[in-house]
């Protein structure tokens, strides 16, 4: 039996002395009066305990993680809709993903590089009632905590600022890949990102993905057969261009935020989230990368 | 001497005979109703005559021709801003200037590229009091014509439907080459493209490039040096794609517009516009191309 | 407890019904000739028994396969200088794998596309007494198997026409990312892709990366942690610019070649080896695919 | 009436004072040992005298510039293959040239870049008895002087070191744009880029490309239209990825090497060779072209 607990405070004791603990995101303004030294895992292990360990209480932006949550939405509303509309493959170049999207005729290479996700959106957009509430209530349930909110600051904060996605939103609309107004997309899209979450929060709403497609309350949300595929396109495109990297490092499916958070799951075994808002060059939270690393080397838990 | 009224009859004839006239431009919905057997020429040979045949009277959309009279404007006003902002090499990549506005970090390869004219359209919304009616008066001086009018069902056309230039200016402004909101740059950037004028007044309009920057009513616009550096811009960049193929086939600095319109001129010696609706593969005039290839075979006038 | 043979019989009467089988590889002349309908498994249930069905024993060119062995070589000997020459991320781009070398400065993106594998050759060519000798040597040990050998006709077939691989070495050399003559280096690589090996020898020669790094032999030839990391890049690199779709429908670390190969594995678990040569136009074999798909759906076998 | 003699005096005084003469090419070992202050300049002007000042009898590498040459001899030979070969588009992407060969299928840009020289080094292999003695007659016959000769050092220096040209040659065979052993032509392109001239004899070699065709000694080697658009592609991509720059500053047909020569010429008035052996970030003459703009901006001797 693995003693989870003092894992946690192991990662806890070495990764607070690591001294270059990265850079706060300030590309949107909000989100860099964030302290640095902030630290935080929640675990759930499977059909045991859950176990946390520092900040795992304090919320933080979600910002990229809340694509896999959108992603799971739009899979249980239209999943032939989503796989005719983005593709599955690892985005590959690092500085133009803009460009690519050209190359390929507006067609996102997966629903995790921001092109892709601004599709789901638009999917949600399309099959949704009321959007921005029907996705929030969706968050709630699957984490089976109503103390969920959208930052309203950060979201506007991006409107004001997010000049490339507005890019990307017209560069789709230009290739017939966007079927709502680019602003009411938009709007969905930065309100969906701004979900202001704590490790606690998004372990739980990670439950399904671990779990077969059923969530906390047991309900099932997607197919055991779309979860094993959300896993996939996780592991394969979930850290940018790091994805690699993760999966040689890590060996778990997951996903980060620039607002510091990564979530990471091993199916039938445990989901775990991490927080500290510093990041490496990548855009990865760059301590919660390495207390990654620790925790599948030190419970020797992988999917490799 | 030449006899000049014999070559464009010649021209003429040749022309009208050709069965392919291409195809008229359909991407703005207003632009496809035009007469794809339409034909006109007008040439101003300088210290001569004029000479015109066909409907060299008839107004059509000027396009990205208009290019060059926003680049010589923005020069007048702010030649330093120009080239500090946008540079004068030919794109050579025909499939995606988008990916290469991103590649090169937001400097658009030239003023005649759609990226590079809304930068141009930038710095003259920053510089002239009433961009839209200061632009207006300008062309209406340089042609010495008072009956030049913007389109503006064909601008609204372009803002409707026009999302890849949306992309570009919300790119450009991510690269903080845009001063100004985009929908301003851009509704000044529909209405200069959308002026409706004839190859009379665009032969006009473009004679201070032939004159060393001195306007048909002998106002000095823009000095020596910059007609010559436009001209050179004209040549390398003013044929999307085709550049390197007209100054191949016909030698002469020039530019053409969607609209099947092309003006190009001879430094001292004469300024002609063609215009015939039907596009080639790569957008410009099909019978335009042609006719200005007989021009300088049969005339044996050109740069090379 | 699966009934594994079972399972293999239900495959394989449900694939050799599939009517369209691909295209068998023309590029190397000498691999045309094979039969489209020849279909094979062997697959070694860690702990149990083996299982085969169909051509299980015929010998084929295992091409792209062997650059998971020349891989788990070149780590065995010198893993510090593979990971500073090439690194762990997807390719991506499907149409310009030279393209990408260019522009990442002669750093290849993962070890399996050619670039890479080149460049773990020039590694082996550098670190090895007899290179040819010693990694044929090599492959015997991990499969336990005496009868594996080169087909020199392929090799020398791909020396006559394999001029994008030399474009590659060139390439890598200006880029000062090749140490040995391109000549020696591709004469290795092209000897290392003919290995000619059936499905029982390639399950057999994989067994390390399923087992801690330990081969059929029980000899450790590299650490647990570099057989996970080997795990991981085969995952998301290891179906060229398939990877992200093999990990959604299959969800299993594995590597292909154009002779018709797959071989993939779950750690601890399985080692299964497919071949059918027929390719679909991503140049994985097609009934391979298929029958990999069918069953990870029929065991529920998978990493996720 | 100019006077060339105090011209080229005045250029002359102005360049030798700028401190910063860029860097000597150090790429082909052979090449760095010349004097970066070296300087020369020939001047022919049609129909009255020459005209030179400093070096402008001391032989250096003409490198590119022989790609004019064998260009002209190539479609003396064989128009219609060489342009169904070679494009004559600028390339514009400076940083990507072979990337740019894979995107568009083998078909060069342009018989400037590299890719498009060896195209026609192959056609010349093709059509030539003693391709590298007949080059050099065709050489000797354009200049009228039999003291002309390749530097054997520097061809075999490029042989030794030249992996990117390499590189290309074999993407080219993989796309079946070269018929000829990728070595034979290499070796004959190599041998032609080492030609040994001085600025005297370039500027006669390159006077039938000013006279319609017709050499020193009035012989017609291509006809008046071919020298057009010999120069007009000289124009558009004559300098690499500053074509447009020197489109726009000096306004002439021309050519650079990196053994630090331009020649230039306006078509019926003149043809002038500068030398000077460092070069600037872009790999032209950096006194070169000082001195070229200098010449243009002081006889007002341009194209534009």
């Amino acid at each position: 039996m693995i003693d989870f607990k003092s894992v946690l405070k192991d990662i806890q004791h070495t990764v607070t002395q690591i001294e270059d603990k990265g850079e706060v995101a300030n590309y949107i303004p909000e989100l860099q009066h964030v302290d640095k030294n902030a630290f935080g895992i929640y675990l759930n292990v499977i059909g045991s305990e859950d176990f946390e360990i520092g900040q795992s209480q304090t919320k933080f932006s979600a910002q990229s993680i809340t694509k896999v949550l959108s992603l799971a939405l739009a899979v249980s509303k239209n999943a032939d809709e989503v796989w005719k509309r983005v593709d599955v493959e690892p985005s590959g170049n690092p500085f133009n993903h803009i460009s690519l999207l050209e190359v390929e005729n507006g067609f996102p290479r997966n629903p995790f590089i921001n092109s892709g996700a601004i599709v789901i959106a638009d999917i949600l957009v399309s099959s949704l009632k009321n959007p921005k509430q029907d996705f929030l209530e969706f968050v709630r349930l699957l984490a089976n905590d109503n103390d969920i909110h959208y930052d309203t600051k950060v979201a506007q904060s991006e409107k004001n600022t997010g000049f490339k996605n507005y890019a990307i939103a017209n560069l789709l609309k230009s290739f017939d890949n966007l079927n709502n107004d680019v602003d009411v997309v938009l709007d969905f899209y930065f309100h969906q990102c701004s979900l202001y979450m704590s490790c606690e929060q998004l372990t739980n709403a990670f439950f399904l993905f671990a779990n077969h497609g059923r969530c906390l309350s047991n309900k099932l949300h997607i197919s055991a057969s779309q979860a094993k595929r959300i896993n996939a396109i996780m592991l394969t495109c979930g850290f940018y261009d790091e994805a690699g990297e993760f999966a040689f490092e890590v060996g778990l499916p997951g996903k980060s935020g620039v607002g510091g958070g990564i979530v990471a799951l091993l199916p039938n075994k445990f989901i775990i989230s991490v927080w500290s808002p510093g990041l490496n060059p990548k855009g990865n939270s760059k301590i919660g990368m390495s207390a990654l690393e620790l925790f599948t080397t030190k419970t020797n838990l992988s999917i490799f």
